[in-house]
């Protein structure tokens, strides 16, 4: 149950939202423009805003209705992405098989780059979302706390610091601020939109949410050790060269397999328990793309 | 006329209200917290925030009220400054008489300093605005929408690319772009949390707050040139030797000096067309505010 699962549809969805964007209104931004629509269209298989849309669709809503926040989420993402991969952070040349931002454009024009896109992303997400203002506040509300201190800005400065508590449950909190926040983000952003802000309402999804954001990482650090550098898309191998403490490091191969496995069992048993709730059909979607991140190869 | 008459009260309700603010939940935070609140807490005169606060008084609301937005816009003032002073912009090591973020705390936690403070900055206007969802929304626009691609993210993209249309039109609407779109948002998001959003009853204002930002950029020039390192808190002639497209190097400094002047006419012109609007008294700090741009030295 690999690739083939995949919801393609949602993502031909997210890709052709993403692909009309502009955000230049004049000649003389036009460069940086460029360089924004260059990182953000490189491909990849959009998980958090197809996340975003499955999400919708297993509460009944039309996919269609949240692909503001769904590209709110993407651009956010790409621009963590051009940031992680300045020379003073990761110092990383490639990304996805094509030279990264700062070697494409430039050092200060891909700082630019990534800071124009978090702008844009809450300029988007906050003019173009068709929900009562108090739902678009509460998701933004979630977007700014999730990529903040608490989330994914924090969890990269843990990185970058070597601050992470030692073991197993600071290695979990590492990735739960650095990735997990804005994977949840993609789920809770649209309960938030979708009105449902109650504790229980909310629960199994979020746990499932939190849970997913786990497994991609387990799988993140598997493939490292594992993948191919023409799949990654990028060397194989750099979380070791980095001295990235992983869950690969922290448990080993087999360690880090078995709890990805686990991870996936959880986030099949949260769904089960979101379909008593939400209703079975519309969940399809969310399974598939828990099976790609538990499966896929790059 | 100099700084005298700067409301010194509303800098303090501000000053104390930034001291306050906290960022970090955990330990594993803690020194980006560190780096945020160094940036934060190194003093000036807080003329954005403090527009704020003077903006709400000339419309009879009290100024405690937008204090949330006044931050946030210090914040996002600060997260600026944090990233045009790195080595791959302006390369600055000095900021208000102190090492630069990144010289303190290094270019990685430096990057993702200003990266939190940004966020950190929708996160409080969002949550911590008592206004009604849909002005805070409309706030929150005002906002994203002057700091990205046609605000100042884009307008530092046209300053480091060398790319500002030739002649004094180019240069204003660099200016424009990079300082002028934030300091009119100082205004213009307290019109819309006040609900003020149609054009007659903005207009007046909408037009000082332009005209303020002309008027702080040509005088940043002059006394760039003019200034002492003591006084500006950093080398001066910094522009001369990045190269910079100036208002001294486009008139020279009595052509610049003469500007100024004109500017700040024209801003008094509109405080009074204003004061027609929304009464006289309350607009004194904001007159106050306008003579200590016009006047200051550093």
């Amino acid at each position: 149950m690999a690739d083939g699962g995949y919801p393609e549809r949602l993502r031909a969805l997210v890709d052709a939202y993403l692909e009309q964007l502009r955000f230049s209104r004049e000649g003389a931004t036009a460069g940086l423009e460029e360089a924004m629509r260059y990182s953000l269209l490189a491909g990849g298989k959009r998980v958090r805003p197809v996340l975003a849309l499955a999400t919708a669709e297993a509460l009944g809503t039309e996919p269609e209705s949240v692909l503001p926040l769904a590209a709110a989420i993407e651009l956010i993402h790409t621009y963590s992405l051009i940031h992680d991969d300045l020379p003073a952070m990761d110092d990383d040349a490639l990304r996805r098989g094509r030279p990264t931002c700062h070697v494409a454009f430039g050092e200060d024009v891909a700082i630019l780059a990534g800071d124009g896109l978090y702008a844009e992303a809450f300029a988007h997400l906050l003019t173009r979302s068709t929900q009562p203002p108090e739902l678009v506040l509460a998701a933004a509300v979630e977007l700014a706390d999730a990529t903040g201190v608490g989330g994914m800005v924090g969890g990269q400065y843990v990185d970058v610091s070597g601050g992470a508590p030692a073991g197993a449950d600071g290695l979990r909190r590492l990735h739960e601020l650095k990735t997990g926040r804005l994977i949840g983000a993609s789920v809770l952003g649209v309960l938030m939109l979708s009105g449902i802000r109650t504790g229980d309402d909310q629960e199994p999804l979020r746990q499932y949410a939190a849970e997913l954001g786990v497994l991609f990482q387990i799988v993140d650090d598997i493939l490292d050790v594992t993948g191919t550098d023409e799949a990654l898309g990028k060397p194989q191998g750099s979380d070791e060269r980095h001295g990235k403490r992983t869950y690969v490091s922290e448990f080993g191969l087999d360690g880090a397999r078995r709890l990805a496995q686990e991870a996936h069992e959880a986030c099949a048993t949260l769904l089960d328990r979101a379909a008593d709730r939400w209703g079975q059909p519309p969940l399809g979607a969310l399974s598939s793309i828990t099976d790609y991140v538990y499966t896929r190869s790059s």
